[in-house]
């Protein structure tokens, strides 16, 4: 007989993210009851807003994850029972479920149907998902690259970097990254097209480093990070600069620096936007097709980082704060 | 005869600005040529923009000023000699002149006629000039207060921050002021009608000022002075939260802190603009006459600091750089 094995939260973090934050359970599989749906799940992500989650009362932008539960994640799966009308077993599906093998969807209006045609399911929660639209919107509507511009991303091999670099480059700008590794700083630039990237691991500064690959600026920073890399961001805008900022990862942890060179947004009249993919979900149903054309263009190359095993998920997760990743980081937790 | 005395740029300061970074001269009253306008000046302006440009490479959005030079400021005057057929003797004016009592205006194309009836002629470079549209530009453009909003703004008995802040509950939003005096606290509410106010300089921090006055939080920070006032408006954005940036003037001095909670801009998804009033001159011949209306209106008051005389000038800029102004500093260096 089947068990349902669940990574829970077992502690709070407090600064990085330790194994003993999680535990394994196994429990009994659910049994869906009328309008609900069971999920066999393939595929779980890794992402680090559920860092601030994780923490209680972190200034996130949401409410924490429960104590105790398996941790709330994106995840992709397939219907193995259904008492919903919209949804057959067979059916692939992405939503907001945990990490676990089967979750009981009790609202089928929080799972999204994913067309097999595009791509890899897995895509559903990642180029083709909410990373795949943080891109878009980030780089499209809050950054606005045009031709000639200077553009920089930092986490550039990241989920949301690596599409937000192509999309400005098929914008036509020149498009410099940053990353962990020489690893990472060579499929930037070899892979993914990048015109040029640094290592900020090894770089004298990320100040040095934007001094030679953007000697004349920038006009759109894409900032994941924050810390450092945003301050010597501060000091080379150009005028009018654009700052989508998706996340910064460098203070999730509680390790954030101040930042000093803030006020360099009066002199370069430059703009720095904070969102959040869910505030831009009109149309969303578009999107999957629309990006997945990008790609097929190749405009777009996407790249995962899979780690198999629900046993290594809180492994998985803490590599993916460190940075060991290349790619999106997801668990495979089944095959498909 | 006349002499023309001046206020040089002696020395270019390197943190506060101190009284040896400025010289008198006594020059010659200098004769229009062809297509020049002689000005005799009535008032000089104090901006605190100016730091930027007396300090070398100090990432001024503008080149600096010329040292052993005249300091270059607005200033209101009268036409005294007149060679371009467009202003004769008589006619009030302003435009970018210098710190000196007879100004030489080579480009008559740069100076703009001053309309009397409108108010007093120093309103030309306060209200009803750069301070005034800067206000307009940042607080309703920028800021977009809407009825029920709670609005913050810093330096709020400034030059433009008092006009911000009544901008702001004309278009019926809630509006909490701080400032460096007693004095000024009371004038920003007892008169501006601030609908609260704190001295940043005697309470506990900040933020405990904004948790008492701003209990549910801020829609809108007109940001004056970046700082540990910045961070702390960081700490409590409600949610879409604007926050125009017109300066950051603990920051012009050199003794920027950095700002710890700037990634809350993602959480809260705010925007924060950095803006140069000169990006929003598109139709300002329209706007001394909208803004005498709504000071004609009631809506808004203003009040001017005036120190006289041209000696005074370099203690009336310092004493304008550490506060001890209760209004907009100008200099009357003539009676008009």
């Amino acid at each position: 007989m089947a068990i349902n094995r669940q990574v829970l939260l077992a502690k709070r973090p407090s600064g990085p993210v330790t194994p003993d934050c999680f535990a394994l359970r196994d429990a009994a599989v659910p049994a869906p009851g009328p309008g609900q749906v069971l999920v066999r799940n393939l595929f779980l992500s890794c992402d680090p807003y559920m860092r601030g989650r994780m923490a209680a009362g972190s200034g996130g932008y949401a409410s924490g994850f429960a104590l105790g539960e398996p941790v709330p994640a994106r995840v992709v799966g397939q219907v193995l029972a259904s008492r919903d009308g919209g949804f057959v077993p067979g059916d692939y599906v992405w939503g907001f479920m945990r990490w676990e093998h089967y979750s009981l969807v009790a609202d089928a209006a929080t799972l999204y149907r994913i067309d097999p045609s595009l791509g890899p399911v897995s895509h559903a929660i990642s180029v083709l998902g909410m990373p795949g639209r943080t891109a878009e919107v980030g780089m499209l509507e809050l950054g606005r690259p045009r031709a000639g511009d200077t553009v920089f991303v930092s986490a550039a091999s990241g989920a949301v970097g690596q599409i937000a670099g192509q999309l400005a480059k098929a914008a036509g700008a020149r498009v410099i990254g940053s990353a962990g590794s020489d690893a990472k700083v060579r499929h930037v630039v070899d892979v993914l097209g990048f015109d040029d990237a640094f290592n900020y691991r090894t770089v004298a500064s990320p100040g040095e480093a934007l001094d030679r690959l953007c000697p004349d600026g920038i006009d759109v920073y894409f900032d994941n990070v924050g810390g450092a890399t945003l301050d010597a961001v501060l000091a080379r805008l150009r005028p009018f600069a654009r700052i989508p900022v998706c996340g910064m990862i460098s203070q999730y942890d509680g390790q954030g620096a101040g930042i000093r060179n803030l006020a360099a947004v009066v002199g370069a009249r430059a703009t720095m936007t904070g969102f959040i993919i869910y505030d831009h979900m009109d149309g969303f149903e578009a999107f999957p097709a629309r990006m997945a054309e990008r790609m097929r263009r190749g405009e777009v190359r996407y790249f995962e980082d899979i780690v198999d095993g629900i046993e290594n998920t809180p492994a998985a997760f803490i590599g993916m704060m460190a940075g060991d990743n290349l790619g999106k980081r997801l668990v495979r937790v089944a095959e498909a």
